[in-house]
């Protein structure tokens, strides 16, 4: 078999064999195959496609390039959840501890922050002492022990998927569905899990912006993961604006602790039950109704609160920071962005305030950049509300006054007030399962 | 400006810019353009083409981007020719001597032959002595006081070119009209002619095997020369048979010797008076009836045999094989290819023909395999012509009967005899100018 004619087939529209997308994948993995080869042929697939058989071979191939982590020795349904990607979006620092307080295992690996939104695993580093970094055998134990644990992604968990992002990323082939879904679902299928859960976000701060383009990828992940014998679920949700409050890596674990004491913002809150109900009943623990039911209590007694400390405290995290979010050193410089108007906020721009907190320090323009774990941004109204002219949108934290500036530079172009209130939009947008799509 | 921004436009539909087109060729040339990017962006430009403009500007920066010839210190009109490769086409060394012997100057480089196509630059080598690689003092001074010469191409023409062909040749970028014609007339504007003559090849033999293609490739160089001040002609002509009766690379000096002294097959004189008049055209030495006259004149008086006598003798050749061709080197093996029924020759497929005289030694499989110039093949009867079963059709020439073992099985694909005798085609199909096409 040689590339070129895998590379003329898909340019001329042909369908690839599972032999050839396998050929492909491990010719690239071990650098038989050139990357210029390899980047002629995703521009084909970028233009002719790929059906659901050619994209599920694909994924499972990335998958299989690096270790395929067996979580069978762990009792119980594991559940994962992915979500593509959002700004202000920290809800799997709160939904993992709300499943594991309802008795669902997660052993979630998670992606570090890059461009306009954050990573999970930088939010955890903002808490003193964590570790993100664990061993086989201590990750399992302690998902075994506590119910949930979240840990960086290792090196060898689809590193052919890892090396084809990198190509895709620089010769602008990123935005095709059926590659996205695979990248995502190398990742997931290798990761172990019983049953998954995507949370695709679309809207101006998502990867996705068009809402019938995230609903088709989500049913391209959710198919590649029931023909691996998963158990998937997928919901659409908005991310037209910032979820919660809080952007910025020490800021969202604040108002993580916010939630899981029953006091953080609706739109968080909201979001989050939604997310953790439909895990926990991945793991078949009754019915949507039911289930939904189990995560408010887990909510309201505490009890997910607990676990996110368990989880912390085993994973060497200073426990005393979430019982006290005071204790989270402050940035230096604190701004205030106000409105130039009157009005009622008719646009937020997700990806704007993204693009603003990385200036401020709270993520990273490139790999390898670091981290002011203190700043960030806090908005004091949100989408729909009024404000008066002179009056704070959001404050912005950073550690000079350079950085603030720039910033607040930026955000004159998130923010649009009008006389009319928008539109209002709801935060969950759809339900994708297997057999069915449920709009919202 | 980014690479990255470059790739995207043109994967998005967009039109590049001529700053951008030039920024791709010289980071490309520079190397700092990978190649993963260059190969994508091609692959962008097979699916969403190049308009005229587009295709000029690539055209001149390639061309650019190596030594540009300067032929202006050689009196007269210099006229270039360039045939996009056909099997048995020996037309360069008859017409340039022709043209030559007509007042005109042809200051030729021209390519080595691969795959099923030979090359002009072999077939001068078969005759002893003859240099192929001259000074550039020399080869001007060969071009002014004989009128003509044909040597290699130097290195340093169109060096983007050869490179960005090498890419396309492993990445199935190819077959793109706006790419074949940039990569021909980069070339050929470097080589500095005052005007140039294009023989595109269409059939089965050809490069460009569809009518309408080739059509819309000669229409496409002839704007791109036009465009930068060339007087521009281009033949379509038929490579559906090969062209005359000889393959290989001593066998086809003997068939120009032969054409020149007034015996060669009427096929091959009639293209190559065709060829020359329209180059005599170019000239600007009269009518296109008049300068059909003048070629039949430089052959018949034996005029443009004196010439190619007077090129070799300047190149370092020994003349007197063109003299007595019977001093070629003959194959030590010789086979015989006969008709397995009786009936009419309806198709002689030159790409099988060329395939199997590469089989025999006669071209190469990849660059810097071995010639043998005594190897080829000969036919004695060409499409529409009666053979009876058992009668030869053509003699096979090479240093092992292995060879001619394989080159008669490859042949079998190549010859079809029917009943009926096929339709009659013309050999010269149509005429593309600037502003008309003539269809014969």
């Amino acid at each position: 078999m040689r590339i070129y004619d895998v590379i003329l087939k898909k340019r001329n529209g042909g369908e690839l064999s599972d032999t050839e997308i396998a050929f492909f994948i491990k010719g690239f993995t071990d650098g038989e195959i050139p990357d210029y080869q390899a980047s002629a042929l995703l521009m084909a697939i970028f233009f002719e496609g790929m059906n659901e058989r050619e994209t599920a071979t694909l994924t499972m191939e990335m998958a299989k390039s690096g270790d395929m982590v067996d979580l069978s020795e762990i009792p119980g349904v594991k559940v994962d959840k992915h979500s593509t990607g959002g700004v202000g979006d920290k809800t799997s620092l709160i939904i993992a501890p709300i499943a594991a307080a309802c008795g669902v295992r997660v052993a979630k690996m998670s992606g570090r922050g890059l461009g306009h939104t954050g990573g999970t695993v930088d939010k955890m580093k903002a808490i003193p002492g964590m570790r993100t970094s664990l061993s086989q055998a201590e990750f399992f134990s302690i998902v075994e022990k506590i119910g949930c644990s979240i840990i960086g992604q290792t090196g060898n968990i689809a590193p052919a998927d890892k090396r084809l992002y990198a190509l895709r990323d620089v010769t602008a082939t990123v935005d095709n569905l059926s590659l996205i879904a695979s990248s995502v679902m190398s990742k997931k299928l290798a990761a172990g899990s019983d049953a998954i859960l995507l949370d695709v976000k679309t809207g101006s701060g998502a990867f996705v912006k068009n809402l019938e383009n995230a609903i088709a990828l989500a049913r391209e992940m959710v198919a590649i993961g029931e023909n691996s014998g998963k158990r998937m679920l997928a919901l659409v949700t908005d991310m037209d604006t910032p979820l919660g409050c809080a952007i910025g890596n020490a800021l969202e674990i604040i108002e993580v602790c916010d939630v899981l004491k029953g006091r953080g913002p609706a739109d968080l809150t909201e979001i989050s039950l939604v997310l953790a109900a439909n895990m926990i009943y991945l793991a078949g623990r009754g019915t949507p109704d039911e289930c939904r039911k189990l995560a408010e209590e887990a909510l309201e007694s505490g009890a997910a609160f607990d676990k996110l400390c368990e989880m912390t405290e085993a994973q060497g995290g200073d426990v005393s920071y979430l019982n006290d979010t005071e204790k989270f050193a402050r940035a230096e410089c604190i701004g205030e962005f106000k409105a130039e108007r009157g009005g009622c906020i008719s646009r937020m721009d997700s990806e704007v305030f993204g693009t603003a907190s990385v200036t401020l320090g709270a993520g990273r323009k490139k790999l390898g950049d670091d981290i002011d774990f203190a700043a960030g941004i806090i908005l004091e109204k949100k989408t729909g509300e009024r404000a008066e002219a002179g009056e704070i949108i959001a404050r912005v934290y950073a550690s000079s006054e350079d950085k603030i500036e720039a910033a607040k530079d930026i955000l004159k172009e998130a923010v649009e007030i009008s006389d009319e209130p928008p539109a209002k939009k709801p935060l969950i947008i759809a339900r994708v399962s297997k057999n069915s799509i449920e709009r919202f």
